[in-house]
């Protein structure tokens, strides 16, 4: 069995790639980076990019939530974590670019580091404002493509363990935003009484910030 | 033979999704999206996200440039445009999601589209500033990470196109950006040779913006 090593932040997107790893009960090693106003400077040497998560696996390094979702899923490929037809798999990269790069990196990106987007931090609230706007619209349109318990087909993918993370973040910023978005509710509460999530949350130290389950 | 319909604007990041189409000698039919300051308000039923590419085929209509790669690919699986083997198929993911999310979103999102990031005008200049600074990062990157005439393994993948659509961007907007980045333009100018890029130029009525071949 070739070693494989998840660095991660608690909390952070990388507790999507840390829950499916648990999901497929494998072993794996957990590396904990904190993560306060930015990742600390040793870390440029594992990742020049300065994010996690990072999966290190058969000495390939791995970024890119999406590219690690795709690599774990093929040490298990008949779990079909990717989706269960080609379609499937075509949505469930259709869902992962736009969660990673619509929610997490513009809305979210806004929201939390606004230094991504502009110099002058007295411009940082202007930022931050627009980003929470924008997290509100990707939400709505998340609530109005979800038609039952999983986002992809009728089965359980990476997409739902995507989902889960943000929202959770949304949760954590904002009271009562579970009220506004049933649908989406209903599938990351669903989804938190999997025992990897479960195990995940205990391993990194947080809570889950959903209504009780 | 499923009908195909491709949506895309002229020189858009649908370009990439245009060539790869015409890579695979297949029929389908390109239609033509006007994108000024923003798209049609007719397109909103085709994308509610408002965006080109869009790819219809088989009654799925699809959006997100990694998953019409994906969807293209399963055309031809024999071609392998999404690499070798599998972690040649991380890496393509890897670099698709990081061009996607971190230099088109980010860095080209905020260059050229900073209402996303601000809603006051008057704070437009500052946001297009960073935007242009990330571009610059993301091209220090690219050139600092490729090492051959492809971006992933010795073959050509769907991530040889994007790279070619990010790169003509920004030599339309700012001159000599080719001075910088050798291996970069050497991917580039070697791609644009490929006749399914010549005939994707013209169909869009377009030009290539790179050095002469």
């Amino acid at each position: 069995m070739e070693s494989i090593v998840l660095y991660y932040s608690p909390g952070a997107c990388s507790l999507a790639s840390h829950v499916l790893l648990r999901e497929l009960g494998i072993k794996f090693e957990a590396v904990k980076v904190e993560l306060t106003a930015s990742l600390p400077e040793s870390f440029r040497k594992i990742n020049p990019k300065m994010r996690v998560p990072v999966l290190s696996i058969e000495g390939e390094t791995i970024t890119e939530t999406p590219a690690i979702f795709t690599a774990i899923s093929q040490l298990a490929p008949e779990r079909k974590l990717l989706g269960r037809s080609n379609i499937e798999i075509v949505r469930t990269y259709e869902w992962l670019n736009w969660l990673s790069g619509t929610l997490h990196g513009q809305a979210f990106g806004g929201f939390v580091r606004p230094h991504r987007y502009v110099d002058d931090p007295a411009l940082y609230p202007a930022v931050k404002a627009k980003g929470w706007k924008n997290i509100e619209d990707c939400f709505e349109k998340i609530e109005s493509d979800l038609a039952g318990l999983h986002a992809v087909g009728d089965n359980f993918t990476v997409v739902d363990i995507f989902l889960y993370v943000f929202y959770r973040w949304a949760n954590y910023g904002k009271d009562q935003i579970m009220d506004k978005y049933p649908k989406y509710t209903k599938l990351v509460t669903h989804l938190a009484k999997r025992k990897s999530v479960q195990e995940a949350l205990e391993a990194e130290g947080i809570v889950s910030f959903l209504p009780k389950l």
